[in-house]
């Protein structure tokens, strides 16, 4: 299992964190995903067998938000 | 041109409402949305040519809200 950290621009509430949350969940490879709205701190765990970094950067601007930094 | 008028319940902030809207313009086939945080009302007008209404909703639905009525 493989873990990636994140920074996340563009969620303003509970809602938009918890979106993101499940859109993440929902991205085959992924076993958790945590978002933190005040930090803008995102960890996702993923299986590196079925889905890659950059796939889990691109899930995340697809969902309207933009990716800080790795 | 064609309008739909739906009531979409989950959003809680501008970020939601700006996030649906950037959804639904990006759409093909559509022309124009508003997204109306305060009363959950988004009007969306699309060429009936190369989008129908379902497949709106669908695109509510596959960016995180969902819909509450026609």
């Amino acid at each position: 299992m493989s873990t990636l950290e994140l920074t996340v621009e563009g969620m303003h509430c509970g809602g938009c964190s918890g979106r993101l949350k499940r859109a993440l969940e929902s991205t085959e490879g992924v076993v958790h995903a945590d978002v933190v709205l005040e930090t803008k701190r995102v960890t996702v765990e993923f299986d590196q067998a079925r889905i890659q970094a950059d796939a889990l950067r691109e899930r995340v601007r697809a969902s309207g938000f933009s990716v800080a930094a790795a």
